[in-house]
């Protein structure tokens, strides 16, 4: 199955293109999960109860990498079990890793990664093209970086060529222009976009030029993204969320009070919460 | 001790610029290291006979993290042992993961970079120099990729910008800028460039826009980068090997026939053979 069918399909469950961010911090857990437990360890087993807690409610997870190598290689292995218990969740899983290689380096990755239970990764393209394609020959999807919401980003991204693209615009039509190779049954490309949710201007002419792209939108919520950058991005078609994926961490995997016993309780409610908003905004 | 000041050191210890990439596949190990290894030990005992027998010789040894990650949590546990073990036989080590990311995920890949052992890492600016800045903020280096000679990357590094400037020209800048505020007392910054050894003429001109950095130049021999086009990018300090670390992995790690079981011999002449010929082009 393509991984663009995967997240309509999975979109369609929950009801809204919405995902979970899993960034864990160890200083910011539960005091109940990191009682008695090493830093990799307390790390997978409250992921593994974030993703329990959201599966009914969420199409994806998306987990930071830095996050759990941080941790060295039991962080790693922390990483592959909670990926792999997302996916038997039924949760499109995406690893968010940011890797950016060729030739057989990009090969090993992309082989580790779907042995990691990633179903996609977010790449940057910096190198080109030939950074993206070992991921499609994996069967994964690929997120790749066209536009970020950091301030740094636009000394970069915003540079105009000589043709007035922005260079964000030419990795869009990079993107496009691979992508259309690569559609599923749907209709959207196994090739997507990571857009910044606080770019809305911006992102209505990233969406005219990648029609097919799935649009990757981090940092919605606690992290300054709003309803109205969201429907800049939108394709038109509200039935498969209209082509973006919203996700929110903080907001929902540190929704609890530090002393909190029953903390999945309250993570389940800023999902629900979160899922019925972007719903509501794609309409 | 900054890296721009200890990689000067290792390349007056080495008497020349010269550092092995290790990047390790399975396939290609003697089979005297495979026997009755898994994978990631296979890996392990072979990096750490090249780093033996190239130490005398290598300024510096280039771990390619893909080729570890590909291996899980085993294969990053063989990626630390590998780069500590270097590290205390005096060379300096550069972990080729290319990451790109920012804020607090930026950080924690600086963080366990520099516990895997490694004294600097490449680095993907496609986010801007925020991408870069925990890296120094963590006492480490950083090559951040500039221009690469595969292909696929002149869709991306060669676009032209309205101000006349290539998008790898734009980049150059931006790490010529942020390099300033990070200099040791060699002169050379700790914010290095990744330059492609195939584009000598783009060298010239990158190496006039970084006249500080340090260019780390992989691709030499097999890959298909030639003396001419180390020259290109010298920056006329001999006695610090031009401010070039000339890399090349396949003709020195591979250098033994399969089944010899003193391979170790057979690379540290690769390895003497691969310095002389550097030293002899920087002069």
């Amino acid at each position: 199955m393509m991984f663009s069918d995967r997240l309509v399909d999975a979109v369609r469950r929950a009801g809204a293109p919405v995902c979970v961010g899993l960034d864990p911090v160890l200083e910011k857990l539960p005091a109940a999960v990191r009682d008695g437990r090493d830093a990799a360890g307390a790390i997978a087993q409250f992921c593994r109860g974030v993703v329990r807690a959201v599966a009914p409610h969420m199409a994806a997870v998306k987990c930071q990498s830095a996050c759990f190598e941080r941790h060295g290689a039991a962080g790693v292995a922390a990483l592959w079990e909670v990926q792999r218990e997302a996916a038997g969740a039924g949760l499109a899983v995406v690893l968010d890793a940011k890797r950016g290689d060729i030739g057989i380096s990009a090969g090993h990755y992309a082989a580790a990664a779907r042995h990691s239970g990633a179903h996609a990764v977010t790449v940057s393209g910096y190198l080109g093209m030939e950074t993206v394609e070992p991921f499609l020959k994996e069967g994964l999807g690929v997120f790749v970086l066209v536009r970020t919401s950091n301030p740094g980003s636009d000394a970069v991204q915003a540079a105009r060529l000589g043709d007035g693209r922005t260079v964000g615009e030419m990795m869009a039509d990079e993107v496009a222009a691979l992508g259309a190779t690569h559609l599923g049954q749907q209709g959207y490309s196994d090739v997507g976009a990571v857009v910044g949710a606080t770019k809305s201007a911006e992102g209505r002419a990233l969406r005219g030029r990648m029609p097919r792209q799935w649009f990757l939108v981090p940092g919605y919520g606690a992290q300054g993204g709003t309803a109205e950058d969201i429907r800049a991005l939108l394709d038109g078609r509200p039935e498969c969320g209209g082509g973006v994926l919203v996700t929110a961490s903080r907001s929902v995997i540190y929704a609890f009070d530090a002393g909190d016993r029953a903390w999945e309780k309250a993570v389940t409610r800023a999902a629900i919460a979160l899922a019925g908003e972007v719903a509501a905004v794609v309409g």
